[in-house]
């Protein structure tokens, strides 16, 4: 089968230029001294998250529990799901899965605590727990690291868990800042004798300056694998990194400016990058704009470019965000040139408990 | 089972509300003169669009070939296909649909209606096909009637393909313009003895004002059988006709202003309503606003709640727009009060092709 075989719109994946990019990053961590923990939420794909373990990651990152059920189940058996799992149907699956794999989870309150505790106490395991803290970001997690010590002198008490370490997504643009939260935290907590084993960062705008400053163990980024326009303008890729494009064909060019493509926001995702700057790079028209997108239609400003595509004609596009256009497809094709070596399947799409 | 038994975060629909409103829009349908032919790409459940047609909708509307497969699949017999279909691909499974079902489609081109008409006089079959006119909404379409009537002369002399009649998509809000583009270009194709038979508008804006004025003769709305904040924004529903909410859990208060929710834009979709408008509705705490989605985190600042949310306590939110929230879920609950009468499974979900 061969690109031209391929209906749009369809998502593409350059497998040359994903293979560079995961071996570049593992080689960057492993001169950092750093463990590579991707995040599996950009592919979801369990045979791509097998290559990065095989490449050098010592495990993989999920966001919810249904993907690390996805991920367990074609044997990936290292997996740190970072986000608050509350109630009982999750904390079954919690339990049920940590008997399988070795799983740790992150925390940042005391009713979260409370619900890990007594549900893997009563199973009789105790489960690795990492603290979040909110070194900048505005999400989840400890405010200072006054309150986090605190937290994790309560955490350390309860049956069911271990505190294992710190976790963080860092501000973007602003990784001295969290830096400097995690080695303030670290510092108290050692004066406490409650060494942290782990401390986890991440976060792609700032991946290649990643090093153990301020005490960091580990790293987590989804998006190196794809890479797209997000990571370009965070300075962490080039246009030849980006390895996956979405396939669209021209359906209409009502007036002289305008062109009209088969994939709107059910094939792009519609994550802005900033004013003015579109819905996607169009790598055979790079002066071209996609200026709005409808669920099935991008409307396209082709007014600044030389030569204008004709209806019919067939494009790829880089996506603002790869990550939320792998959550819109059931499978990718893997391109060795223009031969499509692998159909991959997103096992983990749309799972969102 | 009980709403209380369902996990989150998923999708609800209060199936009374729903009823509500799909025999209101009817009644308003009947009562103006027009055809009522609903657009499914709001739910994409053949089920609701078999309860649409038995209320007294004509047919349906779809977007994509893939979605109009599975309805036809179904049963359903009587389908619109609004978009340009271009491609061997996608012409060959036009022909075998319309051997099963009256399939119409639309057109705005020569290159759309020589495809058309090749692949389906090739066939033996003659296909309907609308043509579409940009009535102001500046996505697909013939820009004047002038031009529309030039491009129907041409389109009625192909083999394989009928000239049924014109379609449009208005400009949200200036439902006139729209009418008085249709009524121009109707008084010169009547003059011509190319009298349309069908002429269909649609929109959910404007969806209240619908008549027989302008020669409009069916009308396509899909979100009212759910509606959004969109909806309530144009003015077309109230907050008691939002039959669809995702549930979702307080997961972090890690502020006194801020808390953090398990639905982020892989559950709510990150359509934008407007500036500081966020990204839903939350019923509980209708003075809270949802700032930012991350693609599993929403987070909300509480600041203006005089109750503040606690962790654990479970949520139902309005989405701006519903029909980018079916397509990321696999089935909603539909709801006759606090029980769960039916699970839905989206059948035509993820259908881009």
């Amino acid at each position: 089968m061969q690109i031209d075989d391929i209906d749009s719109p369809s998502v593409l994946i350059d497998l040359d230029v994903m293979e560079r990019n995961l071996r570049r990053w593992q080689a960057h961590c492993d001169a950092a001294g750093i463990v590579n923990r991707p995040h599996i939420k950009t592919h979801k794909i369990p045979e791509l998250a097998g290559l990065q373990l095989s490449l050098g990651a010592k495990g993989i990152t999920c966001q919810k529990l249904g993907e690390a059920e996805v991920m367990a189940d074609a044997g990936i058996d290292d997996i740190l799901i970072t986000f608050n799992l509350l109630g009982a149907a999750k904390l079954a699956r919690a339990v049920a899965l940590a008997r399988r794999i070795r799983l740790s989870v992150v925390c940042d309150n005391d009713v979260v605590a409370d619900g890990l505790s007594a549900a893997f106490a009563a199973a009789g395991l105790r489960l690795d727990v990492l603290v979040e803290l909110d070194t900048g970001a505005g999400r989840n997690g400890m405010q200072t690291p006054a309150e986090t010590v605190a937290f994790i002198e309560r955490l350390s008490n309860r049956p069911g868990i271990r505190f294992a370490g710190l976790m963080t997504y860092p501000p973007k643009g602003d990784a001295p800042r969290a830096r400097a939260f995690l080695a303030e935290t670290v510092a108290l907590l050692r004066a406490k004798g409650l060494d942290p084993a782990v401390v986890s960062s991440g976060g792609t705008p700032d991946m290649w300056q990643a090093s153990r400053d301020g005490g960091i163990t580990e790293y987590r980024v989804g998006t190196y694998i794809y890479n797209d326009r997000l990571t370009m303008a965070a300075g962490a890729a080039k246009l030849e990194d980006c390895a996956l494009t979405v396939l669209a064909t021209v359906v209409s060019r009502p007036t002289e400016g305008r062109a009209i493509l088969d994939c709107g926001s059910k094939s792009l995702a519609a994550d802005p990058l900033g004013p003015g700057l579109g819905h996607g790079h169009i790598r055979e028209y790079p002066d071209a704009v996609i200026v709005k997108l409808n669920e099935e239609h991008a409307t396209v400003d082709v007014s600044a470019c030389a030569a204008k595509p004709a209806v019919g004609e067939r494009v790829r596009i880089i996506p603002n965000h790869a990550c939320v256009v792998s959550n819109l497809h059931d499978l990718v094709y893997g391109l060795r040139g223009a031969e499509v070596e692998k159909q991959f399947p997103i096992a983990a799409r749309g799972l969102t408990r």
